[in-house]
């Protein structure tokens, strides 16, 4: 079988060639609607356009609306049958064999955009956001920093994938800046805290997984099942402010120390583009409890970065390289785990992976883990180092799969820290 | 001054006279669709139809569309003038000497309805709902049974209102039942936790504050101006599977053992209806951080009962009686320390205050407490005990403020368990 190609001309390190097709929400300018695009090569197409021109010819999504919405949260609700019919027209369409937009100059001129000059929005509308805590490699350096080697991982870690809500009011799209937060922080030697703003500012390298299609409060999405609730994967970067979060998280768990902003990169790249890179998730052990126990392969070799670039640099730095492999507990086994007590979930709620950390020190995803609590310094490209953000630092991640000859990626996610308030 | 009369009857000890008018939302049959009303009296008063009417007529509210949603949500983030603008205009309408509904029969047709057979929904679309831990009582004897007298308050409590992130898509209304969670637990002298539903169900007496208009994200509401930030209150049923939540909540927080659900109350109380009942908040030692630093009254004289109803009675019982002033961390507080960081409020998040416990044992929120931690068990009315909620029992908290001549009630927040899913 030869490679699927599209008439768009796509270069081979492209994290958008037809193979991927992921789904955004965009807007061609500043005064115009959002609206529901897939990146193919240096383009957004436009699905809203697609629609008009009645090219969705499918029984799901012939006369759909969807694509006119400025999330994707309706289409994700759709469900799975839906996704795949999209994704199927839209490879026949932008396949270089079909003539119908290939050859039409008015087609094309109101399809495509040029991806530099869309502005991208939040794909969906994110009723709750959670963020999960399933990276082993994560939770021990982070148990061994703060309670020693002995007590590293707490007994549940092992049993269950832990997990916190996080806020998603302040979950924004990749390039949104952010201002360090303020708050409450207490020096160990120190009786009393102080009102300071944060001295310890961070990034955690996570994946977020949409939930596409939701349940029933009381009705649990099985491990089994869970797989065809999840519509795609972004990468997301739970910014963390260490100082505050120290002092505020007993007994309650994390909240201003990462309420303040979240950010996600606006492609979603669907579990079905993903599928080709599907790959064994590490041994469980001890075996879960039979709710979360799944059989094949249940996760995805996606190879993912964290760059750096300070004031003085042109471009970013990456900093630490890492995979989504490593993880221990599966986005199928968080999302059963998350409804096993008849949580209820709704088309676009997010599921952070938690800080995705790998086997070795150049593979942590987090300063907090690659400075040792600011023990070291990270070294960078230009001779500057940091333990943690700066001022004006910006940090980009990125994260992609390497097929045989075409890429899946995920494009970046990136923002940059301004100075607190005064 | 003589008091204030609606020409509609309601009796004394009414929760919704006149000076109440709390906003709900609702529809008149199952199949109409929600719009907006207040309470008074027995009746529920349609604001979409007086807007139809054309008896809104201030500058604000005169051509509205907002009380033809289905939500609160568009009028609370009209800010505090439009909210007192349609508190006056109703106070007017209702009063007993203003003619003109009181002597036309369409209008009153058309305007209200009998509160018992209404449908009563959520008041909001419910952004993020976060739940603070803001009684000293409460959490001292949570403190006392899990860490001992000595240890009870942790070192950050005196110094900030502790609070987490909950879930919002299970947020539902009064009368809504909920099914017994089910998840994991493990016993103290075991190594391996086990599956089972929830055998130790609990409820939480709590209230939950609505934001009515938000703030950008990075930029804090000051404790100063929170109150104008603050739309009303409703009571809340933080319902607790105390099991699930003892193995999972180290180090991150409550998840699985609260977002199976949580109640709310229907109508939303607004704080100037509640602004007779203003009162001093506990004297706070140490003195807090100057972003957390008030003057004057900043709390509201609110009793609160939490009732029992098994499935052996015929009305729900009272177990404990309780007041929001007791509440050491005022709602205004809460509210700036939420934002102190940046982190942004919108229109119709939810603040709750975490259990409200008083200072003797009558007085405790939750059956946590009462029951203290199983150790002794609560007598109910007709010779039965508890220790926990059983299935088949329904919760009802209820809450008032006793006037100079009237009640302003906050109506019941009512559930009832049912057993866990097989
Ligand atoms: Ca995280
Ligand atoms: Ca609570
Ligand atoms: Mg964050
Ligand atoms: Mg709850
Ligand atoms: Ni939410």
């Amino acid at each position: 079988m030869s490679l699927l190609k599209s008439f768009i001309e796509v270069s081979a390190d492209s994290h958008f060639p037809i193979q991927n097709l992921p789904f955004g929400v965009f807007k061609p300018s500043e005064q115009s609607v959002g609206r529901v695009g897939v990146a193919i090569g240096d383009f957004v197409c436009d699905l809203s356009a697609i629609s008009d021109l009645a090219l969705f010819e499918g029984p799901l999504l012939k006369n759909t609306k969807v694509f006119h919405e400025d999330s994707l949260n309706s289409f994700m609700g759709l469900g799975k049958p839906a996704w795949r019919e999209a994704r199927n027209t839209l490879q026949s369409l932008l396949s270089s064999e079909n003539p119908t937009i290939r050859d039409n100059k008015t087609f094309r001129e109101r399809i495509f955009h040029s991806i530099f000059t869309v502005i991208m929005l939040l794909p969906a509308k994110i009723g709750d956001y959670t963020d999960f805590y399933a990276s082993k490699e994560h939770a021990t350096n982070v148990g061994i920093m703060f309670r020693g080697k002995e007590n590293a991982l707490m007994p549940n870690w092992v049993h269950l994938p832990v997990g916190y809500h996080g806020r998603s009011s302040s979950v924004v799209v990749s390039g949104t800046n952010l201002k360090r937060p303020c708050g409450q922080s207490k020096n160990d030697a120190d009786v009393l805290p102080f009102f300071t703003a944060s001295k310890t500012l961070d990034f955690e390298l996570e994946m977020g997984a949409f939930v596409g299609t939701g349940n029933d409060l009381g009705q649990p999405i099985t491990v089994q099942n869970a797989k065809d609730h999840i519509f795609g994967l972004v990468l997301l970067n739970d910014w963390s402010a260490r100082d505050l979060q120290k002092w505020e998280y007993v007994p309650l768990g994390p909240f201003l120390g990462k309420n303040f902003g979240t950010t996600i990169s606006p492609w979603v790249v669907t579990l079905d583009a993903l599928e080709p890179f599907i790959c064994d998730a590490p041994t469980q052990d001890p075996k879960p409890l039979e709710y979360l126990q799944e059989n094949g392969k249940n996760t995805y070799d996606i190879n993912l970065t964290a760059a750096l670039q300070t004031k003085n640099m042109t471009s970013p730095h990456v900093i630490t390289t890492t995979n989504l492999k490593y993880m221990y507990w599966t986005l199928t086994q968080q999302l059963a785990h998350h409804t096993v007590n008849g949580c209820n979930m709704r088309p676009g709620d997010l599921l952070g992976t938690g800080t995705i950390s790998g086997p070795t020190p150049d593979s942590f995803g987090s300063m907090l883990e690659l400075s040792w609590k600011g023990e070291k310094t990270i070294p960078l490209v230009n001779g500057e180092e940091r333990k943690f953000i700066q001022d004006g630092d910006t940090v980009v991640l990125s994260g992609q799969c390497k097929g045989n000859g075409f890429t899946v990626g995920f494009g970046t996610c990136s923002g940059t820290i301004l100075p607190a308030n005064k």
